[in-house]
């Protein structure tokens, strides 16, 4: 039987090619996906298996990617906590009733996770039937921190002050608030591992919002425990995206996880080296500028080659974008970048 | 005749006291501000020397500051260039006419500087007759890359698309824009000189939305030739602020200012120790985070003294905080920070 490319080189085994992905291939970028989209909102969309499962599969039919991720958001599960969920075109996210207080804090429930989000589990089954058996399920979460700033602030944000203001102020409430998304994370992805998932991720996107002290203190440790707690149940690998800045690499001491997902924005060469200074003992992936897709043929091509060049140095590494892909993005510019990558692979032999 | 204080610690030379200033500490968080807002628009306060230098003061009407940064705003130079500039409530600037080819390109002018940027000196003259000998007088703009992304988004992005359009599909155009804005900052910087400016600050705000590679080769040299321009005239100290990420230190060979800028999301300590590993001979300010002037006091007292403490490993130490004050800061905090600031040259004697 075919072993999984992304789960060998997650693990740091030898693969006899790199894998691909793209973070958010399945998206607005398709017209495929427009299409569908018409007839349903984003949450609907989300909430249904079969048309999750649909949308998920879309990419892997227009491009030789070695994973899918299942269609869904990471703040799917605060609606299973008793925040109304909905999507402002161009403006994100919206949680009713931001959790500021005690009082809101004891209003959100610990859902049954099985029961209220069996749906991104049953996408996930779907979706795993029309899978190669080299390729690879991914479920994803967000980290605690990241979900906690949605539902303080109740939409995205430029400042967090109202996630710094419950920091400062409401120190247990912000505690009490992390450790329940933390619970409710890490059963969530079991139930995804459950369905099928072979590989998880989680997005702490925002984790660079608070200053390095309060990451390492505050926001770490509750991400670290959802992922010891999924893997003593779980032998699988968890890609872990710790947002824009390299600075909280320094913060990882005791990470669990397999996978650290660098951003477009740090230097792949100096983020491995950094990774190897400190001793932590992971894979990367990324982190192509998903803006270059914008670029020239001859540009681009030299831009995945840098990319490719750069992971040879690491423990393994998982080709991506380094953020997720734009509704700009030309499903071309997709093609050219997964043949460079098997040009790669080719060019060094079959395998290293 | 006293020193100038923040000068000093710019140039790294020993002070009898830490300076202390804040970044947008002439702003909305005063109410005193707001008063002069209501019969006034952003920009049309911006072009009022009189009263662009009132707002300037007030902070030091309140505060034991020993700075003060002339009230302006770095898209300023825009309106001169030919694009019309506005402030649209909540949601930032608007540039009209966006630059996105040649033929946009064409279209700006290069202005002369004195005639119609000279109420920006205006204000400066007038606001330095207010100041005690001691205390300095900050100019300042954006740097190219930063004006630049406005001028071609036409207003702020998350993405960048635009610009990176731009940068990849008609690079020479991108490169003439940014030659056009590098010329025009230099002359726009030592105007301010002129009219009494002691220290200028250049913000690159969004530097880091480059990758590393092309802020190495596309932005940091026009940014670095401003600066050789103006110190080729001038002998004071320059502050230059990189964004948020740390990354950038480490593409900083051969910097001409004297002091970086520190973002709250970066630790003070270890900045200054990859400065001085890498061999960069400058100042830091900073880098409180300005959501912790939301904290108890304690708290904020805390805080105070962990920045204060890091900056004695530096070359010379501004005390500042790691971005802009926000409309929603306690005065009151100021008071608190300052006299932290205070206390501590205290306990550490009068001279280091």
């Amino acid at each position: 039987m075919s072993k999984k490319t992304l789960v060998e080189a997650a693990f740091g085994r030898a693969t006899d090619r790199t894998p691909i992905w793209f973070l958010r291939q399945a998206g607005r970028y398709l017209p495929e996906y427009r299409a569908i989209r018409k007839d349903i909102d984003f949450v609907g969309l989300c909430k249904n298996p079969a048309l999750a499962a649909e949308v998920t599969l879309q990419p892997l039919r227009r491009f030789d990617v070695d994973a899918a991720i299942i269609f869904s958001d990471i703040l799917i599960p605060c609606t299973a906590m008793g925040q109304h969920l909905t999507f402002d075109t161009g403006h994100g996210p919206i949680l009713d009733h931001p959790i500021r207080s005690a009082q809101d804090l004891f209003k959100l429930r610990h859902p049954h996770v099985e029961k209220e989000l069996g749906y991104v589990g049953d996408a996930i089954t779907l979706t795993k039937k029309s899978l190669r058996p080299d390729q690879t399920m991914i479920g994803f979460a967000g980290a605690p921190f990241t979900v906690a700033s949605y539902m303080i602030e109740g939409s995205g944000s430029k400042t967090f002050t109202e996630v710094k203001r419950l920091r400062y102020t409401q120190p247990q409430v912000f505690e009490e608030l992390m450790e329940l998304i933390a619970a409710v994370t890490s059963e969530y992805l079991l139930m995804q591992v459950k369905a099928g998932a072979d590989c998880l991720m989680l997005f702490d996107t925002w984790a660079n919002q608070m200053t390095a002290e309060d990451y390492r203190d505050l926001v770490f440790p509750h991400m670290n425990k959802v992922i010891e707690t999924v893997k003593a149940k779980w032998d699988g690998p968890l890609i872990y995206y710790p947002g824009q800045s390299m600075e909280w690499l320094f913060e990882l001491n005791g990470f669990h996880g397999d996978v650290l997902a660098i951003d477009w924005r740090t230097r792949l060469p100096r983020a491995i080296a950094l990774i190897e200074n400190l001793g932590l003992n992971v894979s990367v992936q990324g982190n192509l500028d998903p803006q270059s897709l914008l670029a020239p043929e001859s540009l681009l091509r030299a831009n995945v080659r840098k990319v490719l060049e750069a992971g040879q140095k690491a423990r393994g590494h998982i080709f991506n974008v380094g953020h997720g892909l734009l509704p700009h993005t030309p499903p071309e510019a997709l093609l050219i970048a997964i043949d460079e990558v098997r040009k790669f692979d080719k060019t060094k032999g079959s395998s290293h």
